[in-house]
C-alpha cells in the first residue's frame, strides 16, 4: 500500500440473494483528516463474520449498511494521531474501522486493547467471538456437566470455541458442520464428541443417532432446518442459545418459522433466547480470565483462519458463506 | 343422576380439525370398586381446559389421549371411600378424574384441597388457572412496574388474571380477544388498560396503536398470527411467556412457524420460555397467598363460566374453541 492513500471497499447495495464481488466498488481515496475529538487509526486485521452480511438486510440490534458507503466491519488499528487526550500514537484499538486502510473515529467509538498478544488472540480468543461463545454457553446457556450440547456452524469461529467450552464444562458435544472433512476435524482435532454433516441429508435422524438421549443445550448459530432437527430432540428444560441465523442471511426468500415455537417450548418447557455479547459487559473480565486461561493451558485450541490482503475482503467474505473458513475468520491489512 | 350408576363421556378418536359432538359418546357404567390402595372420588366440578383438546393431538408434557377411554379432564370431587389412609370420606381431592360421576384413583394421584371456599375458587383463582396466570407472569416474564405487557386469550381463565396481576404489578395491560364484547369487558370490568379484537383485521396496526412504546413482555395464550405481531412489536430484551398455542389446537393443519424466531430473538436479544403451573412447587405457597389477598381486597376479579350438568361437558369444550365462554370454564356434575 501507499502511504498517501486510502484503499477502501465500498458496499454497493443490499444483495437479492447470495452476496458476490458485485455487491463492492473498489476505490483509492485521501486519508483522512480527524476532527476535534477524532481519532486517526491504520487499520490492521478486520473481522470477517456473519453479521456483517446481515446487516445489509435490514435493521438487526443496528441500523442497515448503506449503499455507497464504506463497507463496514470491526477491526483492529494502531493509532497514528489523536485529537482526544485518551489515545496516542501507537495504542491497539478496537472498532468500527470499516474495510479501508485509514479511519477516522470519534475517540468514544474506540475500545483500547492489549499489546502484548497476537492481533488475532485479541480479535478471536479475548474479542467479539471468544465471548460470544463464553456468554453463551456460561452465562445463557448456563450449561452443567453431564448435559448434551448441540452446536450449529461448529466449524466456525464462535461455535468451534463453544464446543470446547461445553467439553472444558464436563458436557457430551455434538458440532453440526458443513461437509466430512469439517466434521472430522471437529472430532479428532477439536475433541468433539459427535459430529453431523448437514450437507449428507437425513439430518434429524444423524442428530439423534449421535443424541441418544436427547439434547439439554442447543446453540444455534443457523437458524433453519438445524433448529427444526433440534427443538424436536430437546429434552424438557432444555435451553436454545439462539446466537445467529446464518441459514437466512444470504437467501432471497428466508424460509418460515420452525413449527415447534411455541408448541413444543410449552410442552418441553424450553428456554429459547437471544444475546449479543456486548450485553455481557459485567461478566467480560471473567470470561477473558477464564479464555485465555484454558487456551494457555492448551484445553482450548483457536483455529485462525487469516486472509492477507485487503484486496481479497469481499472474496473472504463471500466465501464464509459457501462454508469455505475454519474458525475464525479475518482479513490482515498490515503485518 | 341416579347413584348406582356411572355416566361416563368416552373419547371416540383423534378429530381432524376442528373438534364436534361426534367425537364423544355418552354411556352409563357401574360404579367403579376401588382397589387396594385406591380412592373412590364422586366428581363435583370439572375444569375445561384448552390443554384438553391439545391432548387428543399426540403427546405433550403427557401422553396422547386414547380413543374408547373416558375423557380425561382435571376435577374436584369429594372422597365416597378410601383404602388408602391419607384420605376419608368427605375429604375434597383434585385429580384427573374425567368426565364422569364417579372415577377410583390411586391415592397418589390425588391432592386434597381445602373445604372452605367455594369449589370454582379452589379450581380457578387457588388452582391451575391463577397459578398459571402468576407463575407465568411473575416468575417467567418477572414483570416491572412501568412495562407494557401484551396478553392475548385475554377473556380466557388464564388471560383474564394474568393482566390483572400485570395491572397489579403496577404494569400497562394490552388484552387480545375475540370480539368488541369480550374487548369492553376487559377495559371496562377487569381495568386492561386497551383491548384489541383479533377477528376485526389489522392485527399488528391495532396493537401498535395500542403499544407506542413496544411491549416488554407478551404472555402467549395463542401462538399463531398474534405470536408474529407481538414478536415484531417487542422491545430489546424483551420476554414472551409461552402459556399455549390455542390457535393451533383445534385446526387439521398448524400454520407456520412464527418468521422472527429466531431472528428477532438474537436481534432485540428476546427470552421466550415455555412453563407448566406444577413446575413451580417453591413457589406455589407463595402464589396462593397473593392471589387470595388480591382477590379479597377485590383487586382481582375472578370471573367463573360455570355450565351445570356432565352431559353439556363436549359442548362447553367445543363452545370455548368458539370463544364463548368468559373467564374460567368449568361443568358442575353434583352441586
Amino acid at each position: 500500500m501507499n502511504a498517501t492513500t486510502n484503499r477502501q471497499w465500498l458496499f454497493k447495495g443490499r444483495p437479492d440473494g447470495a452476496l458476490g464481488a458485485e455487491h463492492f466498488e473498489w476505490r483509492t481515496h485521501s486519508i483522512p483528516t480527524p476532527n476535534e475529538g477524532e481519532v486517526l487509526v491504520r487499520v490492521r486485521l478486520i473481522s470477517i463474520d456473519p453479521a456483517n452480511r446481515a446487516w445489509m438486510n435490514g435493521r438487526t440490534y443496528r441500523d442497515q449498511l448503506a449503499g455507497g458507503e464504506v463497507m463496514e466491519g470491526l477491526a483492529l488499528g494502531e493509532v497514528v494521531t489523536s485529537t482526544d487526550a485518551s489515545f496516542e500514537a501507537g495504542d491497539l484499538v478496537e472498532g468500527l474501522l470499516g474495510w479501508q486502510d485509514y479511519a477516522a473515529k470519534p475517540a468514544a467509538q474506540l475500545t483500547k486493547r492489549r499489546r502484548d498478544l497476537p492481533l488475532e488472540t485479541q480479535l478471536g480468543l479475548l474479542g467479539p467471538t471468544g465471548r460470544t461463545a463464553y456468554h453463551g454457553l456460561i452465562d445463557v446457556a448456563r450449561v452443567r456437566a453431564g448435559e448434551t450440547i448441540v452446536i450449529s456452524g461448529a466449524g466456525g469461529a464462535v461455535g468451534s470455541i463453544a464446543g470446547q467450552i461445553a467439553k472444558i464444562s464436563g458436557c457430551r458435544v455434538v458440532g453440526v458442520a458443513g461437509g466430512a472433512a469439517k466434521c472430522a476435524w471437529l472430532t479428532d482435532t477439536l475433541g468433539f464428541d459427535g459430529a453431523v454433516d448437514y450437507k449428507a441429508g437425513e439430518l434429524r435422524r444423524a442428530l439423534k443417532a449421535q443424541c441418544p438421549h436427547g439434547v439439554d443445550v442447543y446453540f444455534d448459530n443457523t437458524g433453519g432446518e438445524i433448529l427444526d432437527a433440534c427443538l424436536s430432540l430437546m429434552n424438557p428444560f432444555g435451553r436454545i442459545v439462539c446466537c445467529g441465523n446464518v441459514s437466512q442471511y444470504n437467501v432471497a426468500r428466508p424460509s418460515g418459522g420452525p413449527v415447534g415455537v411455541p408448541g413444543l417450548l410449552v410442552t418441553k418447557r424450553i428456554r429459547m433466547e437471544g444475546f449479543l455479547y456486548g450485553d455481557f459487559e459485567h461478566t467480560a473480565a471473567k470470561a477473558e480470565r477464564a479464555l485465555e486461561h484454558w487456551a494457555r493451558e492448551s484445553k482450548l485450541i483457536v483455529a485462525n483462519d487469516i486472509i492477507d490482503g485487503l484486496e481479497n475482503a469481499p472474496t473472504a467474505l463471500i466465501g464464509m458463506f459457501e462454508g469455505r473458513n475454519r474458525g475464525k475468520l479475518s482479513v490482515r491489512v498490515t503485518p
